[in-house]
């Protein structure tokens, strides 16, 4: 199987290194339009050869694109890939532009390719654990639903300014985790969101700390809070209230080393960032899409779920802004 | 010094035993209008005499008053310690009618008489440590609070009947922790509420499952999630994001005893309810109702913060009845 | 039911409040030939008199003593006691001479007396809970047994000079522990001791590090890690490792509180010291004393679980000086 | 750089997968002299040639070797390997003949090859975390260590009748543990073992479960408890008392999943085995073989590692076979 991948930055690197380890797969061509030493290395230790995005489609022997590039590229590689033929593994989002995020979802699903969405919390073996319990029934059904998201320190305004903002960069993959757990058609939505640590967040007219409340067509309700900074390092935690039991995803802790003196037991800080922490979901995640180009193996994020986890933090801005809560439902667009 | 104590039930019970066992300190009446072995044995114990009310109040030795009869006695009691200038300590809620509420606390204030509201948790050596943490300064300032309120089991119908409802039973509580650890004025109050566990509660009118959402007129924001049913027992914990640290309040363990097999490692479940957990916290809130009598210290809970703690949950029933946010401030009332 | 009890000191506050706070009994006399404020304060409290030895065994109405003065005084105090048919409740240990405790350990059961021993340890709600859940069958038997046990700082020379050492003084209640969860004859014992912490303790003779390895008779295995010093504070755990399971017992924080910073999440340091780690262990051994004498009710460690203890601390300070380890049995005598 | 590797079982598996995976590394060459379709997958996976000890040794373009076949043959090959001048990563132990171990680390050793042995342990992020901070001082000196070591479930009795027993097998890797941590001429080793738990051990002449003290020169103190079967699974702690802090390396959970229920909140089991606890580990100490061999970077564990851990393991066998604890030194032999 022949791989190409899109973005030799920090994402593109862990998937294409984990594309050329999987067994059977060659990492075939790298395209990134700025030609860093990153880039470099990164196609040397993948074996990949530098080439262009012309040259990936024109490339019959190419079984799949990784879109790993910058945001704004996203929906036009989806299309060509969706023309093409050629099997998609994309970042989120599809586009900052909700209107084109539809449309590009719409010809994806038209053209039949294989498409899978890189929200790869779904492979975490954590996150993973809990739904497949919740899946087993021995939990019951969730009632409430809590999560939490922060980052270890806010980004630059640099990186603020062109992110779309705190709920489409980041908060979509907290979307999504809510729908992964909560399986239900959402029926409202509530968020509130204001800059409380970063004054070059809000220079650039974001927020930096969020929180979201919806509830499901049968009552159920789910929490999302997040800041773009987490004094305790990188937090990525859950709680599901099930009828029977209560799960709960912790961090993960650095080492297992704990040090006890005088002020009380420390524990290891929790991984670092998605980096670290995603390191084996991001693994199991590329395994997956080989694993769906060979065999057809439905995986756990389709191009679908990447536009409802979008559809869902627009509704969040939207009652952010307005101060309502928004009337959710399978019909709602922004 | 002599006390009296109203009510014999379950906290009554606690106080009326707390309070007899303060040095320097006679229980010297007991006012329950049901003759049940559980008030015969409970005089017994602490040596209180059973009587009335109106013999209470006609003792001019007596010093203070123990409010922990029925809710709809407690304005009545208040108003009569008012009249008599005796000390008070009184259950929550003042009343489950707002507008009495405000009146006995008017009343009250304008008496001067010293008044402490049954607040407990503001004496727990867990969540007073976490807010002198806060009073130090080497935490910043929450940016983000989350608390968990759920009982190991819902209710009965009958008690809910007469409850007031799941918010000003049971989540005034977390509203004053809510107050107690934001300390600023709230500008928002959004709240969802649901019927998701108990049918029973549900025929009586009432929900079992509830979020809140706040803001302060800085931004900040703090959530409650409170359910009539934990699976895991006994939960009330929290979670304070502030600028420098996150501190974290856990349930308290029955034991220290963990169990490992194949399964994992089980730890003891939390303290059975509210008696057990805040065993130590009715002690101290009992010595400090000693001490405001004796010296003059100020409780931690006034009178003023059993009708702010109303107050907001009066706001959060009228959001979760509209399913709009409340625009909370000063002179918000019901 | 009226008690006297011997000694003012620390433990004998404990012991005198928590007897004198027992339902149905009053603490009649107190007995300490030092005259010092702490005296005075714990006969106003408990309302005690301040008597005299002799005064105390010659009056009938007093039914039970507890004794908890200096350490030389214990083994008089057990023989009186035989002699005029009081029940005891004695601290550890009986004597440092052990011939000296070996006879009145003869002579108090001859007696007939009921007499419990101070191995609060025993009443502790995490170390009963293990051995209950032993006794329950599901864990299957111990196989292997680790101790620890440190206290938060070395004390001084003059308590060192007159303690007996630092097995006699302090490991007695880990060998009551042993002998409580392997509860079959001991084979063997090995220790090995050292002064690695207190230049002080040196000086007087003793050591302040050991590690102590027992066997039983079937080949299982023990042993107890102790120190007089705990970077950690006042360390007290186990841990079983059982057929079925592994049993630890953790220390206990002082609150529920953790805090998370870069640094990682701190949890709340252990209880203090012996007192308030072992509070309500002191208050239900003192119900328990109270019951045996009112119902007959065997208390968890009688005299002789004092004299077996002794004897095996025993057994370890002769290993630990010829550095061979001890052929124990139920035979063995120092 | 080219490398070889012997052993296509589980070990070398794993061995041979991190070594392939290394840049700029190509495994040429898999031996294995029995043709398991377990051997022709890794020769695929890997892209190894399989072929014979002859070749590997007669092909000079190989570096270095990497020995995880089975333990009678390790001696042989590292002698081998000190003739022909390549480096060498050996799995413990180097022989189970002590002479002929101490012959064959004099041998290479006098040949002067880069020579590592296979104590992954060292290279884990926590064993090597509580090591670093030792060194860094803050901790000030150890005083008392404590180790565990369980295995899942004991092997069966063919692997234990040609393992050379539980202490030469397992417990060396603790033993080098202590080697690691305590750093100091150890003076005397006790030890005792029985058979509690798999009456096949037993019947092969082994043991199941032992517990060792050591003493250091000085006086400190260590010691290890070690099982063939935790029902917890794979149990691999350490415990280290420093003069300032003590230091805990727990196990690593599966997943960072908890449930709670009224039983109690149930944490994740540890990693299954070996293979799955130190992956990272063994990624970590196959990059160390080769930086030794590329940079000439001193590994963690060289060969003398090996002698000494197992001289260790002799001396308590002869503890505890005897009885006696062995007066232990540079000079001790078996």
């Amino acid at each position: 199987m022949k791989l190409a991948c899109f973005g030799a930055g920090r994402i593109g690197g862990v998937h294409a290194r984990n594309a050329a380890a999987q067994q059977g797969v060659t990492l075939a061509a790298l395209v990134d339009p700025i030609d860093t030493p990153q880039r470099a290395a990164l196609a040397a230790e993948t074996g990949a050869k530098i080439t262009s995005t012309e040259e990936v489609f024109a490339d019959a022997s190419i079984d799949g694109i990784i879109i790993a590039s910058s945001t704004n590229s996203h929906a036009g590689l989806l299309e060509q890939a969706a023309d093409s033929g050629k099997a998609v593994f994309c970042e989120k989002p599809i586009s900052l532009d909700f209107a084109l995020t539809a449309a590009v979802v719409e010809k994806v699903e038209a053209s039949g390719i294989p498409c899978m969405l890189g929200f790869q919390r779904r492979y975490d073996a954590s996150f993973l654990a809990a739904r497949q319990r919740i899946d087993s029934g021995v939990t019951g059904p969730i009632e409430q639903l809590s999560m939490w998201s922060r980052d270890p320190s806010p980004p630059p305004r640099s990186y603020v300014e062109t992110s779309g903002g705190m709920f489409r960069d980041s908060t979509i993959h907290d979307a999504d985790m809510l729908r992964f757990f909560l399986r239900e058609e959402i029926a409202s939505v509530y968020a509130v969101g204001a800059c409380l640590i970063s004054p070059e967040i809000g220079a650039a007219g974001d927020i930096d700390s969020l929180m979201i409340t919806v509830t499901t067509v049968s009552g159920r309700q789910g929490q999302i809070t997040a800041c773009r900074r987490g004094p305790m390092g990188y937090d990525q935690r859950l709680e599901a209230l099930c009828a029977n039991e209560v799960l709960t995803i912790g961090n993960q802790p650095q080492s297992m080393l704990s040090v006890a003196s005088p002020a009380g037991a420390l524990q290891a800080a929790p991984e670092n960032y998605f980096i670290e922490r995603f390191a084996q979901a991001y693994r199991d995640e590329m395994a997956a899409f080989v694993a769906m180009i060979r065999d057809g193996t439905a995986p756990l994020a389709g191009i679908r779920d990447g536009y409802e986890a979008q559809r869902l933090v627009e509704a969040a801005i939207v009652s952010a802004k307005t101060g309502q809560p928004v009337q959710f439902g399978a019909d709602w667009r922004p």
